[in-house]
């Protein structure tokens, strides 16, 4: 493995159309890869508009299998640029039994493994407990041949015991393929608040963890169920060890977010701040209760 | 229990003389109490200079026992005054067996309880793991008259594990006695960093846990033992459920910083952000775990 990986989050917009989404993403892909990233991101549920926003049993339609059509696709564009990449997909396991599904493509086009989003919400135009089972698969780490990753899913993100999970399995980077923005109704008094407790808990995570963490999300203002929609608010990001942001995208516009992860730093941040030394795995227990009243 | 609460942090400086701290803690519990607080926190082991920054047997002299005389002397207060007062004390339990403890005192005098720092550091110039027996009674909550509290002590503050637990105990804010500080030869590369990670890890946890987080950090430079020392960087700080900041002290001066804690906003924050809902404690055995390699 090289001392220093170049990694790209793809910050999109997606259409009603799962095809052109997937071929946009799979050009963008090619892009970052021309620029000389060598794992790359996409954001959550990529293929299609955010579905989510309503209770729609049609909907399901728009699931595949994995490995399908979605995997073959990216499977190939993965060997022929020899990169990995991470994507997220609505996978249909069985009749009735659907998960919201990120894939891990190593560099030489094989699917390493996948990571089945394990906290689902369920809020306002976020019906996503809907539409998924919760993973069953756990919290998890990969060596790709460009580095030790983990993926976790968007909500996921407002949990430290996802991100702890990940990084006690070796991840040295998190990833978080994202569908997050704002309401309309609430954009105005809550909107900076809302944005920014999101990226200050993904930050924590990469200081108490001694880790990278990146974030792809989408951009794009869609209503695909009427309403008044979401404005998804892009801003995917990079930030290290210590939670410095060193890359970050804007609020509307379709790019490409590049950083370089030095590993190097990831060892020596820990040995500075040795936060993982000192935990009182001892006195963890109550943390798999719901409440300890 | 009332709507609002009136809450206080003493960012004090200490200086050698441990009597003449105890005065000036006092003194300032008074005029915050004056000031209209109903709950005052002091600064990590406020009675005295941060001796742990070098390894010297005579500095166990400094050590007291609980209930003793720094308590009797803060007990007394709480109720002239009808205050509830957290205080960091160093701990003498028997002989060689020492903590870094923190007492909560409710508004009628009485000792409520005690929390001994879970979380011990090993730094250059923090020492602790000399002095302090890491703590065995875990990571608690108390219904004070004027508020459900944890504290958790400095160092714990890089753990999502610890303020999880004291959340899920009841505590609806969380004190952090703390003496953080930059060592000279750091601050000007790192300065700014460190603190953005001390201060960014302790609103995640706000933000994680739908509560008020609390900060009383002491300020001025020492170097007791000699050798560069330590420049306390104070920034006391108040955030709420959303992390947001809405209390701040200064890097450099005495003060006491205030707040007003409104009850109401744990709930509403919880009901518009219901994290607590989702989490899956059927999957997160593996916290209890070192690593899981």
């Amino acid at each position: 493995m090289k001392e220093k990986t170049q990694i790209a989050l793809v910050q999109m917009r997606c259409g009603p159309e799962p095809d052109t989404n997937l071929a946009h993403a799979l050009e963008l892909i090619g892009v970052a890869a021309k620029n000389g990233a060598q794992i790359v991101c996409l954001p959550e549920l990529f293929r299609s508009q955010y579905f989510c926003q309503s209770e729609n049993h049609d909907n399901f339609s728009l699931a595949e299998s994995i490995p399908g059509p979605s995997t073959e696709a990216l499977t190939k564009l993965a060997r022929e640029k020899s990169i990995v990449i991470v994507a997220s997909l609505f996978e249909k396991r069985a009749a009735g039994v659907y998960h919201n599904t990120a894939v891990v493509i190593d560099a030489d086009g094989n699917i390493l493994g996948k990571y089945r989003k394990m906290h689902i919400p369920d809020d306002p135009s976020y019906y996503e407990k809907f539409y998924f089972t919760p993973g069953d698969l756990g919290f998890q780490s990969w060596k790709t041949t460009r580095g030790n990753l983990g993926v976790c899913v968007c909500w996921d993100q407002w949990y430290p015991e996802a991100a702890r999970l990940t990084a006690l399995r070796g991840a040295e980077i998190i990833f978080y393929p994202t569908a997050i923005g704002w309401h309309a109704s609430e954009k105005k008094e809550f909107g900076k608040a809302q944005h920014s407790a999101w990226e200050t808990i993904q930050r924590s995570h990469a200081i108490a963890n001694g880790c990278y963490i990146a974030v792809a999300n989408r951009i794009g203002h869609e209503a695909p169920a009427g309403g008044d929609g979401i404005e998804f608010w892009g801003q995917s990001f990079v930030c290290g060890p210590d939670g410095e942001i060193i890359a970050k995208g804007s609020v509307d516009r379709e790019e490409i977010v590049m950083a370089e992860i030095d590993w190097s730093v990831i060892n020596r941040h820990r040995t500075h701040w040795p936060f993982l030394r000192d935990r009182r795995v001892d006195a963890y227990a109550g943390i798999q209760q719901r409440l300890i009243d």
